[in-house]
């Protein structure tokens, strides 16, 4: 087996041959007009895949430092936030708010079952002086997408002023997502799933709100002060050296993105997410998500009784070269697997990745007995 | 004109073919066997680099990211500092520290000149409370080194109990460190300068009375909390989804490093700056830093009086596609030039630099007359 491994995981995803290309061109300095020329074309590039009218920022660092640049740009110590938790993602919100000393109420919807927006309304009406709300839009863990609108509904319902913050890490490009017309604050993103480059980059983007919440708060921050981003960004520039193979590629990854829009591209994935989600269930297996709440990004299915879904996996692999992702989390690992369709897969990629836990499953269960 | 531009600067600098090479292959997942195997080859190889019996934990981020993990993990706000600032990334420490809540009392030697030890220890007998001595191997910004070993004999001299942290971003691989052997506690670098790789990955070492600090300091952090890293490394991981290609990538360029030891490395380095500089005063160019501390990563040149020096390097650029970088700060912009003997730079490319130089300046003293 000589091809590279085909990457089935909710990040990182394939990345395309045009996209590996400008990864492994020489880099050119960042000072520069052709440089500047790039982060110009790739700004406006973000806006339309983050729906937004506001200016997306491109951070050198993983997802989580995204998060983090949230947290430390909108609150101070002591401040109070609610925190949505559906999944490990949702709980990595709370872990930053703790971090930097502001306390939060979790609102926990089951894993894989949607949020009572109800409850959500309640919470926030019990937490008035909560300035904003951390949620997920795809939450990998858990397979599940969470109604945004819905979301921005309840803050309204409860008539408070907290700030919607959503982690579209995963979901962005297969999930749909629009940032301005959903009433969104805070978004952010990373480079390694729908933008189907290398982990690496992150991006973020604030509402005129959000940036006066920033003015107000007092964290300690510096490499992720949203501020000297937004002051250096405003001449075409970075306040720290970027990452700039990985910008040179993501130039290259948003023309696939935006070749026919960002909605056709979102729904070719939902498309392939549809169809993965019927022949799963065709094939006797359960799918762990409520349908009312399952992702587009990735499908999480429930392994068979009896059947150790790590040793599934490794099978897969060894067997296949194709690399498909396991449960997050205690009551999870060896219990499901989860299949993304996101990043450079289409309905050959997923179909062979189907047929592969088809077979080594059957195997397995033949010798289970 | 075709090729890529020629990279002179301190910074990103040329990245070899065989790390190109790898930067394109297309992507692994981060957990696997094969990845993890990637990731113990680079740790070694980065302990060779740094001279530390030290785990070398790698965070993605661009360099300044890991000196906000320096201060982020060692000081707690109200804490003293002391910071050397002889230049643009001196002056960067004392700023992290600000944003922490940490207040620092400054040492700053003129740019270009060396430190005066004996003032460093006066000013540590004066507050003997210093938690840290901030400083810099290489301050790219004003072309010279600084004595890391003295620094060290200093704060002994001192008596006092500071730890020394270096900032080593661009002096790493072509000025010589030895970090126990010079009696460093924490040192940080990044991957765009003597590494070879683009922008994007970070270094950070800690000695075990800085990992003590670490356990008693109550700065906010979550993505750069060193004990996550520490713990995450311990099993051969990392906290948060990795740059994998540029890890990739750091596995050719640490061969290249290594092949035939770092001081071999290092000394290629020297040989090619000791060149320079000697050829530059041929020319009746005048360096910019004291001959005691020119660095062996980057010359820093004078302008001829009369010269516009960013016309100049426009011209450079224009006409001969090498890139060569100005001088930071309000006093030098304009008035100096850069070249940079680290990355994969040898004698050709920097000649051709000078040659470019030479050729342009004559050109422009003719018009001016």
């Amino acid at each position: 087996m000589t091809r590279e491994p085909l990457l089935l995981t909710p990040g990182p995803t394939i990345v395309p041959p045009s996209v590996l290309e400008a990864l492994g061109r020489p880099t050119d300095h960042h000072r520069t007009k052709e440089f500047q020329a790039v982060l110009k074309e790739v700004g406006e590039g973000l806006k339309k895949v983050f729906g937004t009218a506001q200016e997306v920022l491109i951070l050198t660092s993983s997802g989580t430092g995204a998060m983090e640049a949230a947290v430390a740009n909108l609150l101070s110590a002591g401040d109070e936030a609610i925190v949505i938790r559906g999944g490990k993602f949702g709980e990595r919100w709370g872990e930053i708010c703790e971090a930097f000393g502001a306390t939060f109420t979790p609102v926990d919807p089951l894993w894989g079952k949607p949020l009572d927006l109800k409850a959500l309304e309640q919470t926030l009406k019990q937490h008035p002086r909560a300035k904003a709300v951390f949620a997920t839009l795809c939450e990998t863990s858990a397979g599940v997408v969470f109604d945004i609108r819905g979301l921005r509904r309840a803050i309204t319902a409860a008539g408070v002023p907290a700030l919607l913050v959503v982690d579209a890490i995963s979901g962005l490009g297969a999930d749909s997502f629009a940032m301005d017309e959903m009433g969104v604050d805070v978004a952010v993103s990373g480079s390694q799933k729908g933008f189907m480059l290398p982990p690496g980059l992150a991006f973020i983007a604030l509402s005129p709100r959000a940036w006066e919440a920033v003015s107000k708060s007092k964290s300690p921050r510096y490499y992720y002060d949203l501020n000297l981003a937004k002051k250096a960004w405003a001449d075409t520039d970075t306040p720290w050296t970027p990452a700039i193979s990985l910008i040179i590629g993501l130039k290259e990854s948003l023309k696939i993105m935006l070749a026919k829009g960002i909605e056709s591209f979102t729904a070719g994935h939902r498309a392939d997410a549809e169809k993965l989600r019927a022949d799963v269930q065709k094939m006797g297996l359960e799918l762990y998500a409520d349908p009312a709440c399952a992702s587009n990004a990735v499908t999480m299915i429930k392994v068979p009784a009896g059947v150790d879904g790590k040793e599934l996996l490794k099978q897969i692999r060894a067997k296949h070269n194709i690399v498909i992702a396991g449960g997050q989390g205690k009551e999870l690992v060896g219990k499901v697997i989860r299949i993304a369709t996101m990043g450079a897969v289409g309905p050959a990629e997923i179909q062979a990745g189907l047929n592969a836990v088809e077979e080594v499953l059957a195997e397995m269960q033949v010798k289970n007995g």
